[in-house]
Formats: structure tokens, C-alpha cells, sequence
């Protein structure tokens, strides 16, 4: 704030000529946003105690629940002018006991695997689960082997993430399949369990574990990651003694359904309060990091978007609203139920979602903004460039945005994900290294300001 | 490769317009020289090696001779056309035992401060120096002290660098004054030694040294640097006990000059020999790290651009030279050399320099080219922008490029540096945690291929 008089002090915009004054008005504003995050990192010293003091909060967990209580906590330390929970039916599994795979051979020996369940899997038998291995690297060699080569075995899925797309999520898209219906697509062969390579380019001991999807009508079946390393090894192993065996053992739990919570925060519209410019990250996470990138960081970002609203004293002419969504991981239920409920306030004529942006790409430094909206919406914001471009923030794509805000377009809210530098990104993604030590405090800030400059520019431009 | 021929073969670019056709090849070729970088990562592995198998190399060092001796047979495995060492007179300085700092109070404790010497600094006497201690802000608090409250004391700089700045070279360059002129200006009043807070934003407990200047006629008197966190704790001891003293112990050797080199590789022109585009890094480092970002980073991209080039058989009409210089860190005596010899050379007509890269920023993901270059040059490079786009690279500046290639602008050269993300750069920057496992391989590789596509695009559409 200091700083923020100090730049208007000595650029008096008001010995400008119209056009200028608002411009070097909105760049001032901008700069004292980002100053503020820069000097006072407060998004850091919250995503350090989420990631150290609550750690992973898989959905249903009491990690989540205390994830829950902790955001409403910090909500209601802001000065907000409404803080709430908003339950969500969610899914309760547990991963039970560190999983283990070994495998066995008396030519290539017995080696142990870092492998973790697939979320969501089923536990293996108590014995566990014992079978020859069969390789292969997608769907279609699956189909092509047939029920007479996979009955009874276990399939193992190691096509890698392809390494040369630039942004990241190319490749973890080119590949997450063989997680998401691994098990699913083997199981209608026959197979006895899935081992599958994590989706990710790094080398590591990492297992990357995530969601997957079950069929009603075949069963469900065991589903496994394995480190990039320990997959190399394996098929490595496999070309040695195309008979060995792997022992597989899990223990995991899916208990009943349960309830959690949205936990919502908003400064309200002086003028137009009930028009909501949304920003939205999600509070769960997987269970063996600390959920700091995926989505930690995302998390405290929108909770520093209002902190740097308050701190700043600016007050928006609509409604900031901020939404922590519960389940992002599985099925998106706090979404839906976000969703449902604005839907059917928009329908009393209470409320109306000008724009959502959805921080869930990592916590690294911001690059962009990726738009999901009209031609002319686009165009609105591309004016705004020039005041990013200061910051590191030149991408702006019209693209898809997040899963948390989509549903939202049904009452014609523009769309807009934040982009940030997704190199490290899948290094860590849903695995024991999505810790707090990989976030940098400038990138995670640089974020948080950039989305509250959006937000800010949307209140006051469109 | 593999994957350029596929690319080939899906645009067919010589079914395109002829404009068409140039920039889709243009850009088939760029394409081609990411995937092998990211697919095929060498200078991961090469900087993998000058880290964790030679370590810091401070020039005059034996490090720095292992280092020379690696990279020229690294070069010599190339297949270039020609690869030889250029002799370079360099200053050898050496740290000596571990330094020590102690606080020495009755009333705030006795506390041990993580401290290294500055680079070419003196050594304590044998029985150390203890005084009291003077905190500063800057050289104008220093003097309006002035001799009689200086004499004899231990001047303590401890202005913080500034995180408000998004590009942080500027926050370094804005407290690096402290470091490199700290030591000659509180002798001038007489002080007995200097501690310096160190020249980054970050919270840790690692001093960052670096170099300093000495000046003839004031005497040269020993200087410390002390991490961040070490810092803010001896600013509130002095609150305490403004008497307090310290207890400074190092024991730094200044060797007489000796001869170094730099490393020289070439891929000779098939047009225009004498015509030369220039990568160039760092091959001397400090002593306390790894040298990893600074400038390993550097030094391995510019070896990779050579790999790249010849790896994709691509044959440049114009000689494509990769320059490790030795002696960045004290006084760029090897960028003098060579520029020194390259003029001379220019002088009897046998060569000339369009253009020299300088990779000396880091190694996290680039960003852009920063061009110290006529108004129409910097138009000729932007109209490459939309080659780069969809690489991340964005920006591009008119502005400085770098230490070791300012004085080839004697011959006209086009000076450009590859600016990339320096958000985490100064957390590490000359300190003992600047180490191989802080630079990711895919940030690390799209900078080697970001330089090779700028020095393809010089070599074919100047």
C-alpha cells in the first residue's frame, strides 16, 4: 500500500491526457497488486501450512475436513462480507496400507516396484494378487492379444508420455488413458489386475497415482501406478524371463459416501452485487503429497486474490467471489453442486456469473490465460495485454478452461483459466513429491496478482 | 528425428504458397530441433556430469581445469570442424578452510552466523578480527557516519534486495553494491572488516558471495557474506546489544595469475566461413556450489546448439562457433582474449561476427531475447516472434545482452542474450545450493533450442 501512493505520487495520472490517465491509472493499480503480493506473501505462508500442517486431503478424508475448517478460518480472519460452507456428497476411499509389488524370476531375480492404487481401485485379495505380466503399450495391442492372452494375467500399460509437446499437458493427456480405463478396458479380457506407468516424462521412483474409471458391467479389478523408473525396469525385466511372475498387494477401502463442503468467500458488489466475477481452486488433493501444486497452490491464490482486494481497499462494483471446490479429483461434486445451486438462484434472478477463472495448472510462474468465451469477449480481454505483458503475462488463448467452472456456462459466464509455466509441473502431479519445497514463493504470488488483476479489470471494464 | 521426418511428411510444405511454404518450413525445422532437445536431452546429462562429477570451478582452480579439459573433449566427441583452447591469464584466488562468524554478546548470546568470504577478499589475521558493529543501510549512511564511528569496526551492510521487482537482475542490481563495493568504501572510514546480507530476496540460511573490487590506495580489508536469515537475526541482536561483537575468521589465499583457457568448438560455414554467429556460457564458477544455473546451465545449451546442428544435419552456411569463457566471475579476462584475437583476425579480413548469443541467465524455462542491436535489426529478429510463440518465447526487448560477448560490438555484431524465467534464479545464484537438482531437464532444453532455432534462422534468413 506504501509503495502503491508512492507510485501514484510520483505519476499524478490526473496531468494526463484522458486516455493516458486511465491507462497509467490501470497500470498503477496493477503495480500496487503485484507489489502487494511480492512484499507480503501471505498465499505462501497459507499454502505452507495446508501442505505442513494438514498435508494431503484426499476428498472424505479428515485431512479435507480439516482443510475445510482451516480455509473457513482464514475466510473469516479477511474482513469478508460473506463466508460459508456449502455441503457436497462426496466419495470416501481409503489407500490402507502402502501398497507393494515384487516381482519375481528366477532369471532376472526378485525386485521390489514403488508402485501406489490407483484411486479409486480395489483392494487385491488378502493373498494378493500372483500372475505372469503382459506388456503392452495402448488399447488396441490390448484388443489385439485377446482374451486368450489376458485372461488371468496381469496387464501392464507402459507407453511413456511423449516428451517433445512443449506444454506438458499434451503429453500427460497423450497418456493418462491407460490409468483412467486401464483397468476398466483389461478387465473386460479378463485380466487379473493392471500395473500401469505413471503419466508423467520425469525418470523418477515416483509412483503418480490419480482417478480412474470402473464399468458397471465388468469387474472391478485392481489397478496399480509404477515409477517411470521401476515401469523401465519392468519391461526391461520382461524381455529377460517373459514368465515372470508379480505379486501384487493392496488394501484399500471405499466406504460409503460422506459429507463435505464448498467453502465459499466473497466481497460483495457495491454496485451490481448480485453479478459474480468467480475465482475458484480445489481444496482436496491426492493423499500421498501434500497436494501443493495440484492444488494447494491454486487454493491460496483465489484466497490472495480477495486478501490483495482487502488489503488494497479496493471495492469492486460486483460481487469477488471465491470458491474452494470440494472433489475435483473424482467427479467434481462440489462443482455440480456449486453449479446447480447458482443455476437455480440465476433462475429467481438473485444472482449471474459474469466470468470464473479457475487457478489449477500448478503453482508456477503465470504465463497466460486461457479463454473460454465468444469472439467479442476475447477481444476485450486481448485489449488488456499491454498491462500484462509488464508482468510475464503475454498467452492469451481462446481455449478450454477448468473442470470446476464449466457448468457455469450455462448462465453465459465467460470462462477463463489461469496458464502458468507448466515445465515441473507433472513431476510432481498426484505423487509423494507434490510437496510445499517445489513451489517458489514469487511464482505462486506472481499468480494470485495476476488473476487479482484480471478480476480487478473485468470489475472495472467491461 | 524420427519425429521431424513424420512432421515432413504430414505438412508437406512444398504444397504450400511459396510464402506459405518458406515459413512452414521455417517452422517444420524449428519444430524439429525441439523435439530432438526435449526427446534426446545432452545437455542435461553433459551438465549432470559438470556438476556432480567436476563440481565449483572457480577460475584458477583445479575444477576449472578439469572443466576445460571435459569440455573440450565433449567437443572433440562432436565432430566438429575445429576444437582448441585459447590460453587466458586469470586471477587465482582460493577460499581456504570454511569461514567463521561468531556473535559475541552477554546480553543477546553467543550465536554462529552462516557466513563464506566475498571472492578475492583478504583473510582475517590469524587470530581473526572481533569488533563491534555497525549496521548500514548504504554508502551514504556509511559516510554521514563518517571515520570516527567506522574506525576500527565491522561494517555490517544489510539493505534487503527488493522483491518487488518481476524481473529479479533488477532487485539484484539494486543490493549487488553492497557486495562489490562494500569492502573499498568502509575502509576508506577505517573499518576493520565487512559482513554483507546477501544479494537475493530469498529467506535461507545460505551465504551468496561473488566478486568485489578493491581499490589501490585504500587498504584491502577482509569481507564476509552472511545469508538472509542470519542477517535479520544480527540487525535484532544489535537491537539488543548494540554493543555486541563479532568474531570473523577466514583465511582466503591469493595465488599469482595463472593460465587458463577458453573452450573452443565450430561447425565451419559452407558459404561464408569467415562469417561467424556466436553461442557463448561460462565456463568458470564459484566455488560454493555446483555452478549449476550459473553458468553451467549456459555453458551446456551452447554445447547442445552445436549437438543440435549436427545431430539434424543441418549444415550452416555461415561458421556457428561455441565459446566457453573462462573468467566471467572476476574480470571476463577470457572474453577479452577472445575478443582481443578476434579483432585482430577481423583486422587481416579472416573473420567477422554477425552475431553472438549469450546464455548466462540460468537455466529455467526461456522466455525471450533480450537485443542489443540497431532499430532495423531488432526489426529483422521480431519478425521471427511467431516462430517462437509456440515455444514460450515471447519477449523480445531491446536491451543489454551480456559480460562476456560486449566487446565483439567493435565489429558490429548483433548482441543478443537468452533471457529466460528469473523468478528462482538469485535463490540459488552463488551460493552453495546453486546444484544440478535445481535445474529441471525440459526448462534446461527448451533454452539450448530456443538459441539453436535463433542461430538457424541468422544462418538462413539474414
Amino acid at each position: 500500500m506504501r509503495n502503491l501512493l508512492l507510485f501514484i505520487f510520483i505519476f499524478p495520472f490526473q496531468f494526463f491526457a484522458p486516455d493516458a490517465s486511465a491507462q497509467a491509472g490501470d497500470s498503477l493499480l496493477i503495480r500496487g497488486i503485484y507489489t502487494e503480493a511480492l512484499i507480503n506473501p501471505v498465499a505462501y505462508r497459507n499454502l505452507d501450512f495446508l501442505c505442513n500442517r494438514i498435508g494431503g486431503r484426499l476428498c472424505g478424508s479428515s485431512q479435507a475436513e480439516k482443510a475445510v475448517q482451516w480455509t473457513r478460518k482464514v475466510l473469516d480472519g479477511m474482513g469478508l462480507d460473506t463466508v460459508y460452507l456449502q455441503p457436497v456428497i462426496v466419495p470416501h476411499w481409503e489407500r490402507g496400507k502402502k501398497e507393494t509389488a515384487m516381482v519375481i524370476s528366477g532369471k532376472a531375480g526378485n525386485h521390489g516396484l514403488q508402485v501406489c492404487a490407483i484411486g479409486g481401485s480395489v483392494a487385491t485379495p488378502g493373498k494378493g494378487i500372483t500372475a505372469n505380466v503382459v506388456e503392452v503399450k495402448n488399447f488396441e495391442e490390448l484388443k489385439s492379444l485377446g482374451r486368450e492372452k489376458i485372461e488371468g494375467k496381469i496387464v501392464f500399460y507402459n507407453r511413456a508420455a511423449d516428451p517433445a509437446p512443449v506444454y506438458t499437458f499434451d503429453a500427460y493427456g497423450g497418456s493418462v488413458d491407460q490409468r483412467s480405463r486401464g483397468a476398466m478396458n483389461a478387465a473386460r479380457l479378463g485380466a487379473a489386475a493392471v500395473i500401469v506407468r505413471s503419466a508423467t516424462t520425469v525418470h523418477d521412483n515416483f509412483p503418480h497415482t490419480g482417478n480412474q474409471h470402473y464399468a458397471d458391467s465388468v469387474k472391478a479389478i485392481p489397478a496399480f501406478c509404477v515409477s517411470t523408473n521401476d515401469a523401465d525396469s519392468l519391461s526391461k525385466w520382461l524381455k529377460t524371463d517373459q514368465r515372470l511372475k508379480l505379486e501384487l498387494h493392496s488394501w484399500c477401502i471405499l466406504h460409503p459416501d460422506t459429507t463435505s463442503y464448498n467453502v465459499i468467500g466473497e466481497i460483495r458488489g457495491s454496485k451490481h452485487p448480485g453479478e459474480i466475477i468467480l475465482v475458484g481452486g480445489h481444496l482436496d488433493s491426492w493423499d500421498i503429497g501434500q497436494g501443493a501444486h495440484d492444488d494447494g497452490a491454486g487454493l491460496v491464490q483465489c484466497i490472495e486474490v480477495l486478501r490483495l482486494f482487502k488489503t488494497l481497499n479496493i471495492k469492486p462494483a460486483r460481487t469477488i467471489r471465491m470458491v474452494a471446490f470440494m472433489d475435483e479429483e473424482y467427479n467434481q461434486s462440489g462443482a455440480k453442486v456449486y453449479a446447480g445451486e447458482s443455476q437455480r438462484r440465476a433462475g429467481l434472478g438473485k444472482e449471474k456469473h459474469l466470468a470464473a477463472i479457475e487457478a489449477d495448472r500448478g503453482g508456477a510462474t503465470p504465463q497466460g490465460f486461457s479463454i473460454e468465451g465468444t469472439d467479442e469477449e476475447m477481444k476485450k480481454v486481448l485489449a488488456w495485454k499491454g498491462l500484462f505483458e509488464p508482468y510475464g503475462i503475454w498467452s492469451f488463448e481462446k481455449s478450454g478452461s477448468g473442470v470446476d467452472i464449466r457448468d457455469l456456462k450455462a448462465q453465459g459466464a465467460l470462462l477463463i483459466a489461469l496458464v502458468t509455466d507448466s515445465q515441473r509441473y507433472f513431476d510432481y502431479h498426484h505423487s509423494a513429491s507434490d510437496t510445499f519445497d517445489k513451489v517458489n514463493v514469487r511464482e505462486l504470488e506472481l499468480g494470485a496478482a495476476g488473476m487479482a488483476a484480471l478480476v480487478w479489470l473485468m470489475d472495472n471494464k467491461w
